[in-house]
């Protein structure tokens, strides 16, 4: 790792804060974020730093930062912007190692010669700049929320890198209704200093990050980019949502973060050539980003539809093709096996239709033949809703099938129904099988899953 | 209307249904069905049929269709298909004006015979014969649900036709959990009598329906669908999911409802010509149907994006170039205008970026210029939950800025965000403002709201 890579991990595991800029008022960012460091759990020292106060939350507050008594690792900054240099001074003399500036009125606005002073200032001393112009960072091990954010971020194995500020933080409260787990959040703003490049580095590297998610309108340094997600992308799973694709959209991208945002061609290239991962929206970004951060890579390509009802396993015969998922070809002794959980009618050619008859222990028996047979290489499993079974006993007996398998395997798993359906699902995610609203979403999944798994090598070429 | 057409009404708004197969045991589908035309509240009679039962559920039960005392129009058949014949025959010699064979083992087995029998013995008697192997039917103005699917379907503008059943009665509990209202939900199943043309031709007159929507694997009479939907979709909206895409789709499909799918490049040219839209999921496909149910239709082409957000606006950017929608070009009276509701650093552009510094009170004023001006024709409102805006209230004034302004124009909403994101955004359907959990869904939703009036003619030439 780059030594100025190395440097983040006193961003992301720092000893000691300082919130340059902390306030008493709530609803103000400099409130927020000590709130939230404090209200989350961070284990490390907090120091408030305002020279109006005595005391925030309960945390004695100094001056300066000169005034902390004990090392500062991570100094977050939100003050006016003309006064970012002078605290930037103040912080490399006491020897932060890593800064955030969340005050903006840089290079977003025009402000150019503002933004390259804060960089030379942060150099000068050795820190890392993370921004200007941020909602903050947040990371799950150390317990980190320094961010002006909602507070209860579910901790997980996804990093979640954003250029946008306000889609960024409205996404964080998103994660948490949706269920998804987040191992680090990081908003990189102007990215005057710290980088896509780096982060993705850094990121390669964390053992409690499995996929690294970026939302991004440009790119400062596409080589430097490309040439370090090319070597990421072997390890770990790289998504980037990269707005800004239309002409349209690449004007209105140039007039928020100012991003050059280049041909979309330029960047489709680059990011197929890097092994990028590329999402055209945030649903479907985090879609794949809970398969690939919660399942093994597939070992062959060969998957089964497990279905209750027809429709649902048409539809996710279509994704499949359209996804370029290969679904196994039924061998007798296959369909035998298959033959024993489904009704007389049922079909055990592939998708694998268990009829509307089928209750869990069917479901069970299905899913346990296919994840025990070495020539099943994924399994997408799919269920409407009957007035037979009951979802959460359905989801009960699907986790088992899945723990008591001599190996795992790549399972995706798609409910359609009412409320009932989605305490099913709930149970499932809990359990660390990924579950869908649609079959198509399911399918998507899966099959991102398998284009990285090819890309990085774990699909065998002598596998058919 | 085509006189066999008109004779749906009695399946519809019958006076009267036998249910015949009726049962006393909960969870048996005679049973389920009788509960929920009586817990749904039907206000014709309700006559139970079973030889062996006095009384189910409070209902006087007969031995036969024919001991029925008074008239009956319609008559639910769920008894082993090879009952079916004779238990039509009495229908028929009663009276009955149009009947539903819930009952399954016909031609999706292979029993064609069997099948040509119950239609010929239907049609001998003049009765309309609905499936069979379906799950029933819904109608919300006669408060009629004579299926054995989720009970509290919500009462709405969207007549759902699903020829999966499975999957048909699974999304009747997914809208019910989604809050999307229907006019009417009918499993057609086999389709040996009432096929989509005669529904498409039967909703195109009927006042409570706005839009149809059609889960379809394959139609028998292609020339026929494309004749009447080529007249209903100038009047309405016809929404179709074709599943059976893919070869191995259309294989699938064969091999479960007997469709012969065709090629998929047949139906896709005949939906163009006809003006039918096609979905390619069932999510996509509700997403537009609400929206055209709910606005009315544009009356030109120019379209702006309101956003707290850059990168929502930037992301909604590329998909209005996708889906084909035209942002307005701002002149320099509009950006005056909408500059009232932003501060400085604010754009007035298209996307209007409002900032994160943006209330309700923006929100409502901005949005009620865009009502107001004759020279915007559609809005697409995006918000990213910050601290300083509660989304109840945001979706407060956005519905007071809707019903206060000169004229109703297409608006679709999305807020990104947590828990109380989306109880703002319940409030905005509830008062008939349709809302997507992203950017790209409210746009493309909005896009087929405006293909569809280009193709009826509501938008004019004369509109640049």
């Amino acid at each position: 790792m780059r030594e100025e890579v190395a440097k983040l991990k006193y961003m992301f595991n720092p000893r000691s804060v300082a919130i340059i800029g902390a306030s008493r008022s709530p609803k103000k960012i400099g409130y927020e974020i000590v709130r939230n460091l404090k209200e989350y759990g961070f284990r490390g020292e907090i120091y408030p730093v305002n020279p109006q106060a005595k005391e925030i939350l309960g945390f004695k507050c100094y001056k300066s930062v000169l005034e902390v008594p004990g090392p500062v690792d991570l100094a977050i900054i939100s003050v006016p912007a003309r006064i970012v240099p002078k605290v930037l001074e103040e912080c490399g003399r006491k020897g932060v190692k890593a800064v955030a500036v969340i005050s903006a009125g840089f290079g977003e606005i025009g402000n150019i010669e503002l933004e390259r002073e804060i960089v030379s200032i942060a150099r000068k001393y050795g820190m890392r700049l993370l921004g200007p112009n941020i909602f903050g960072l947040f990371y799950a091990p150390s317990k980190l929320n320094a961010s002006f954010g909602p507070r209860d971020v579910l901790p997980g194995n996804i990093a979640f890198i954003s250029q946008s500020g306000a889609l960024g933080i409205a996404l964080m409260g998103w994660t948490i209704l949706e269920g998804i787990g987040l191992s680090a959040i990081v908003s990189v703003g102007n990215k005057a200093d710290v980088e896509d490049a780096d982060l993705l580095e850094y990121f390669s590297e964390d053992p409690e990050t499995k996929v690294i998610l970026i939302y991004m309108e440009g790119v400062r340094n596409g080589r430097k980019f490309m040439e370090v997600a090319k070597k990421v992308t072997r390890k770990k799973p790289v998504i980037v949502i990269k707005a800004g694709r239309s002409e349209m959209g690449a004007r209105a991208a140039a007039s928020h973060t100012g991003a050059l945002a280049g041909s979309d061609k330029i960047y489709d290239a680059a990011f197929k050539q890097s092994g990028v991962l590329r999402a055209l929206n945030f649903e479907e970004a985090f879609d794949w980003a809970r398969a690939l951060s919660k399942l093994p890579p597939p070992k062959g390509e060969n998957v089964v539809i497990i279905t209750n009802g027809g429709g649902a396993g048409v539809l996710a015969t279509d994704a499949c093709e359209e996804h370029g998922l290969k679904l196994l070809r039924m061998t007798e002794d296959l369909m035998e096996k298959f033959k024993r959980y489904m009704p007389p009618f049922g079909s055990p050619k592939n998708p694998i239709d268990l009829t509307g008859q089928a209750d869990e222990n069917a479901y069970k028996g299905a899913i346990l033949e296919a994840l025990n047979d070495p020539r099943i290489h994924g399994i997408i499993a799919l269920y409407c809703h009957t007035i037979i079974t009951d979802p959460e006993a359905l989801a009960d007996a699907i986790i088992e099938a899945y723990n008591t398998a001599r190996e795992k395997k790549p399972l995706v798993v798609n409910f359609v129904g009412g409320e009932e359906c989605n305490r099913g699902m709930r149970k499932l995610e809990q359990a660390g099988i990924p579950t869908y609203p649609t079959p198509e979403r399911a399918v998507s999944a899966l099959a991102t899953l398998f284009k990285w798994a090819r890309y990085a090598g774990f699909i065998k070429a002598e596998y058919e």
